[in-house]
Parts: structure tokens; sequence; C-alpha cells
């Protein structure tokens, strides 16, 4: 067994991926399946959310971390903890992880993980894995960030514990570092570049939000891909079963 | 000004790079030219190499740590701290840091930096500096590693208190924490992937060598490039004058 990290996404997937995308993606995703969303879809066009709209699914998302018009909400998991969103289905817009999904088709099954959902993402991981967990940082703008390589250490830790034996990549090995580095994980996502962003917007209360080390049991899991009426399809995700 | 930092190699660089293999490229680098040798030559190939061992250039490297048939020596700092080369020349081949210096080329400057010259490393590039520093960890077989992003958060922290309003990129960033994660920066070495593999082949001197931090004064600065015969040319590095 081997966990692998890749700091931004690359393309050779084979077995389980978990998708790191801190502030917020992978955070909010665990909240609104938790609050009992039946089904949430990603992806990174416009047009394809707003076509799944008409059909009644729930607009959710950002462009530049604002809800685009006509949305529903934004990305927020402060905001998005207060609404009531059982029983529906919801449609999330994002440039950041949505737009990597694309290069992650070869993988058998992609989790989304976060702090928030941090012990029950590596233990879903651990147990459907072959030969292989890759740990994919969706970083911020193509570049790595501080947020999502504090929550692959965190997750890459939890792993290692699982699968003692498993072999460790470089880059795996100096996330696991920042764990040390950061015994307060907020400070880290305060530091990071996608935190100094959201808390010019004013969403200093996502970083703390998104902070909270395994708050929830739930795991996004991939379960299929529909095409869209934009230039990009939807990713499907529910609950990963407890 | 920013601070950039790469963990592996990529290829659009403008300004200055410091170009980082603390096992052992970098660190040999300044050590050798420390020791008076005049001119030292960087190259991935062995034809190359050799045909300049013709013109009666010391023959130094490693293929898979280990020195190639008819080569002087390997490059062990170590070892070569105890020869002596002064108003020699010698090329080292190696498969790591020289194999990169093709994506350095439309760089203004190329220093070699390592734990070993950091201080004068970081000074020296923010001097030459208009726009911005890359800090290029060469990585080990194409993956990041501990060694190298060690040395960049160190190089980083340095370079952000003689240039405080310099935009530190997210890499930069969780480099800068590896700091705080590791006091003691041999246990970083001892971590890398590049440490275990040096380790299995007899070298831990090697690694307490390169985790000695600014004993240095010496940056290695790329002065030329000349055609090789072989499948890669020779890039030349003198002393930067202190």
């Amino acid at each position: 067994m081997r966990i692998h990290t890749d700091l931004t996404p690359s393309d050779d997937y084979e077995d389980v991926v978990i998708l790191i995308d801190v502030l917020r993606n992978s955070t909010v995703a665990s909240l609104l399946l938790e609050r009992g969303l039946t089904r949430l879809a990603l992806t990174p066009s416009l047009r394809s959310a707003r076509a799944a709209g008409k059909e009644g699914w729930l607009l959710l998302g950002e462009r530049a971390g604002l809800p685009p018009e006509g949305f529903n909400y934004g990305n927020s998991p402060t905001e998005l903890s207060t609404i009531d969103v059982s029983g529906q289905q919801a449609v999330m817009v994002s440039e950041n992880a949505p737009r990597w999904m694309s290069r992650l088709a070869s993988a058998k099954q992609v989790l989304l993980g976060s702090l928030f959902n941090a012990t029950s993402a590596a233990k879903a991981a651990g147990e459907l894995a072959t030969t292989r967990v890759d740990l994919v940082c969706a970083g911020f703008e193509a570049e790595p960030d501080l947020d999502d390589a504090l929550a692959a250490g965190i997750l890459g830790g939890l792993l290692f514990e699982a699968l003692p034996d498993a072999e460790l990549s470089g880059a795996t090995r100096f996330c696991l570092a920042l764990e040390r580095a950061f015994p307060d994980p907020l400070e880290a996502l305060w530091q990071s570049v996608a935190g100094h962003h959201l808390r010019r917007l004013g969403f200093e209360a996502d970083l703390a939000f998104a902070a909270q080390v395994s708050h929830s049991d739930v795991v996004p899991v991939r379960t299929g891909t529909v095409e869209g009426a934009g230039s990009a399809p939807l990713y499907l995700f529910s609950a990963h079963p407890a």
C-alpha cells in the first residue's frame, strides 16, 4: 500500500483519491450531506449548474468567493449550516475543486476530504483502497496552499496509523510534518492564501468552521457523472455508507 | 517583489532562481567552490562529463548515489571535504539537480542554495532580484521531498526578513512552517526520501554534513552553458562575488 500526496492535482490516479479543498468545497460537501441533502453535484460550469437549477436543484457556489447571480446561496459553511436542505438535491459551482474533477476520471473511488471529516474520510479510504491512496490537494489558483496541505497531513497521519506498513511519498512526509507546525489548525487556515482571500471578503467565520477537526462522520463519495448543459459535466456525490 | 516556491521544478522563470538540492548537489557545489575549485560544471550526461574529463576536469558525481566508473569521486560532501580541489575545475554528474537545469534557461540568474549556504544564498538572491525570487526544489525522482522543502522554508524566511513587503506564495508559506516543525534540520533530512536512500547506501554522515545551516558563505552562480559531447550541455557555475 502506498500513501501519495499531490499538492496540486496531477492526472494519473488509479485506486482511491481523497480530493481535499478545505476552504471550502470539501468542508461544505460533508456539512450538506450530513444535514440531509440527498445528492450533491459539483461542477465548474455556471451553465451546467443553472440548467440543473431549472430542474429544481438548489444552486450553491461561488465565483471569486461570492454567489453568482440567481444562486440560492454561496458556499459559506457558516451560512449553509443554518438552512434546511433535508431531502433536497443541490448543485455547487466553484472554480476550485470542481475544475479538477475531470482529472480524477481514472480513479476507482473519489472521496471528498477535509479537516471537518478527517477521521471518517481516512477510515473510508483505508477500507476502500487496494493498492494506493492519493491525497489530492485542490490548492488555490493551481498553486499549493497551506489549508489543504495541513489537511493532507492530518489525513495522511490517520491513514498511516491504520496502515502502518504503507509506503509514504516525499510530499506525504512533509504534510505530516505540518501537523506538528500547526497544533492549532486555524492558524494554518489563517495563514493560507485561500484564507487571506476569504478574510478580505469578510468570511473569517468560515475559517473557524473549516478548522474543526473530525466534527462530521459524513464522507462524500463520487457516484457518477452526468452530461451538463454547459462546458462541464455534473459530478455526483452522495454520503458514503457509514 | 514576490517569493515563490516550486516543490518540484516547473519552467516559467524570469528573474532569480535558487535551485535547491540539499542532498547533495547544492551542498557539494558550495563546499567545492569554498575549497578553491575555480569552476564547477553540472550536467546530467555521463558522456558530456567524460569528454570534459579528457580535458583535465575532475570527474565527480553519481548514478543512483554512487560514483560512475572512471570517476575521481562521488558527490559525498563528507568525502569531498577531505580532498584538495584548489585551482582545479570539476564536472559533476547527477540525475537530480542537473537534469532540471534546462528548465531554468529563461531565468536571469540561477544560484545554488542549500542549508549549508542559506544566509549567503538568500542575501545574494535578495540583492540580485528585481521582481521575483523562485525557490526551486529539485526534489527526489520528480517528487517533492522534505530536505529541499525545509531548505526552501529557511531560505524563504531569510528572504522575507530582508524583503518584508514581498508577497509569499502558498507553497512558500508552508515551507516556512516546516522550519517550526523541524527545529533540528537533521531530523527533516533523516525523514526525507533522499535521506532514506542515502542512509541505505551508507552515507549517514552526509546527512549531518548537509544539515549544517549557513556554514558556507559561497553561493554558486550560473555563469554560462557550453555544448556537451553527450545528450546535455555543461552548466557552468562559479562563486558569486562575496
